[in-house]
């Protein structure tokens, strides 16, 4: 396996449970011994995707303990007014704030302890040939060059996956990289008095504005780590934004209680480097039985919907069930797993992007607050018969394409029910609503 | 400048024209100095674009010397059947068959012809630093490494571009990069006697089939030049077509006049290598006013519409003209020529991937091919009010995107107009021709 991340980790212990013998290739150092990276995006949220997948490797308790939990979003408007929205209807419609470091941690420790799992750290995939009986791995390492043979190899690798790209050497592999136009720093946002509504510790953050978006996770000791998202290019831009008084400037403007929450604001925003955001599709996802990919290397995703890390999770599991019911061929298993997830993570990625507009422009109408408020009423009203696609998404395991389709039908007949409502027929309204409840349920 | 081929001759003609000093370099071998390649696209369909293009440059009547007419298109029906279907309405709107290697040979010898370019040939680009003042590029040769410095470097080195490649390293580059999951085989056919329309050496030939297509393109000698598509996967693929029986078996079935025309031609079939077949979509196409894309290297499309060569030639005009227009300021010409082009090669991606549909499975439908009639014939009634989208991509020098849009007006009217003759309303059919011919001649 090449890339000890958080699905490298949990891949490992699941084929370590089956009895494979399992070595991790990873080309940083040991996240144990170091300080956390920074400039990545150290805070994520843990859906039920996640969950799910974490419980089914024993893991969740001793994740969780390390999470705060976030029960809905605050957020704050460009006028300087506060708004909240709950995640769900019920107590289990949370999500888990966790850093990705103590996440990593937990991972790494639980495969560590599996027989047959050896981690080696600061060892950077070069090369490697498919073609072989068994696949050869170049690492580079301290100690020079290493040779590794295996039957199978997994890349958990990230973005930029080297597996990825040495698989599909030579071969005619479909590859799409997109960057948003727009890239993050990080920023560190204090814990405020206990009953400071603009830090709660329980809730996630939204700094929705015109050519801006904050976004900030929750942490365990009740700070936030934040991330501003702005234009790469153009004016108001990262490129543009240089000076003190121009930060300073733009942040007063577009996010007004910042400098309040942050008064190092502009100090953080100008030592920090810009990060980029990527998609990425491709296929295939694997090559035989001897190399398969995980996660960001066959799927990144913009973090708008929170659902990298989550979905990552659900392909581990995913394969895990391949696995089982293709116990002597891998070439299958893999087969199986990439038709029955790249459609799904195919879906996520519209979603992510939607999202980003989702949370910039639309989070501050009053229009679009009514009807995420008339879909949980709906929801609490007719449970399981309607339900949010937002929370299809992040508080059930329903495929990403299923939870698309439905929220499609579902928008359908609440134009319905708006255009009833318009026109005062209560009456056609009750008749509307009770064929939805049965064509919903029906579906 | 990066790559010999087509356009990159071109544009070292155009260049060489406004003064600059020019050096190309080539990793094959000079075409000149040996066989043409076997297994590349050996014969090209020239259109407008391409001959307005290599007119600027004053090369047009040498090119044309060694082209064969292409005055429509012959449809081998998979029922045995013949059909002709004319490129346009007069006597201007042919196509231009070449041979790729005659037609490399002539812009070589214009462009080796001016003073201040220069040709190195078996140079294979390995490394280029975009970064310093003067842009640094690693060749290698049979005499070892060469390090060139120049201040741009022209990547017209192809769909896998490496000039493309490390320009965009370490930049956020958008990169799609999409294989159709046919692949190709090229088909030698002799020329046929003189009255044998099968073999007509004045058109383009096309066997549309279920499951497979033909084109093939005349030479001068009179012989013709076909490429056979097929799955490269499945049941009758590549793949599997492996024995002699099978691919003849498969070629009587859905070619049926195939075996007469090319005896040997389960022979050739089986000696050929398979070529894949690459849609390329990127951005940007230029760094500053150090590196900038041609062709195919920034806008590889399928061949199905034949306007690979004469895209790239289109490029080499529009990156002169934007030359003319910032002559001191050249990162100012490549955005501009980005920003004119990119727009355009998209929708031609588009229409090259919708054109194999159209080749394999509509032309040989009655109804379309009553539909293609009726669009030539108003264009022959209403001349340029009404331009069938072919003929505006093949026979005007229309930018793609603006003829697409054209194309979809022309279409909605035309859906009216068949839905005014099938309800016998002739006058009202009147009517709408009228109000057609003034609405078209008014956008």
């Amino acid at each position: 396996m090449v890339g000890a991340g958080l699905s490298g980790c949990l891949m490992a212990v699941l084929l370590a449970r089956r009895g494979c013998r399992v070595r991790v290739f990873e080309r940083r150092s040991d996240p144990r011994s170091r300080a956390a990276d920074h400039g990545r995006s150290i805070n994520l949220g843990l859906s039920r995707r996640g969950m799910t997948a974490l419980r089914a490797a024993g893991l969740l308790d001793e994740v969780l303990a390390h999470a705060a939990p976030m029960r809905g979003r605050v957020v704050h408007l460009p006028d300087g007014g506060l708004g909240f929205q709950p995640y769900g209807t019920s107590d289990d419609q949370i999500l888990r704030s966790v850093l990705r470091n103590d996440l990593n941690t937990v991972l790494l420790d639980a495969a560590e302890a599996m027989p047959g799992v050896r981690f080696e750290f600061d060892a950077k995939l070069t090369a490697m040939d498919k073609s072989k009986a068994t696949v050869e791995c170049l690492f580079q390492t301290a100690g020079g060059v290493r040779r590794v043979l295996s039957e199978t190899v997994i890349g958990s690798d990230g973005a930029f996956s080297t597996v990825r790209a040495q698989m599909h050497r030579g071969e005619p592999a479909d590859y799409h990289q997109e960057f948003l136009p727009w890239g993050y720093k990080e920023l560190s946002i204090e814990a405020g008095p206990p009953d400071e509504r603009r830090t709660d510790p329980e809730a996630l953050h939204v700094w929705p504005a015109d050519g801006g978006l904050i976004v900030a996770h929750p942490n365990a000791d009740r700070s936030l780590t934040g991330t501003i998202f702005l234009p790469l290019a153009g004016p108001d831009s990262f490129e543009t934004l240089r000076t003190t008084e121009a930060v300073s400037s733009l942040l007063a403007d577009r996010f007004p209680d910042l400098h309040r929450l942050v008064p190092d604001v502009v100090e953080q925003f100008l030592s920090q480097p810009v990060g980029h955001l990527v998609t990425v599709r491709t296929a295939p996802w694997h090559h035989d039985d001897r190399v398969v990919l995980l996660g960001d290397a066959c799927h990144a995703v913009y973090p708008f919907y929170g659902q990298g890390m989550n979905s990552a999770f659900e392909d581990c599991v995913t394969l895990d069930g391949c696995l089982d019911r293709n116990p002597d061929d891998w070439a299958a298993a893999f087969a199986e797993y990439q038709a029955i997830r790249k459609p799904n993570t195919d879906v996520l990625a519209d979603l992510s992007a939607e999202n980003f507009i989702e949370l910039r422009d639309r989070l501050a109408s009053p229009l679009f607050l009514a009807r995420k408020n008339a879909d949980l009423a709906l929801n609490r009203i007719l449970g399981n018969r309607w339900v949010p696609l937002y929370t299809m998404i992040s508080h059930t395991t329903t495929p990403y394409a299923d939870a698309l389709r439905r929220s499609r039908r579902q928008n359908t007949t609440l134009a319905w029910l708006a255009g009833a409502a318009a026109t005062g027929t209560a009456a056609a309204g009750a008749v509307l609503l009770r064929n939805l409840a049965r064509r919903v349920k029906g579906k």
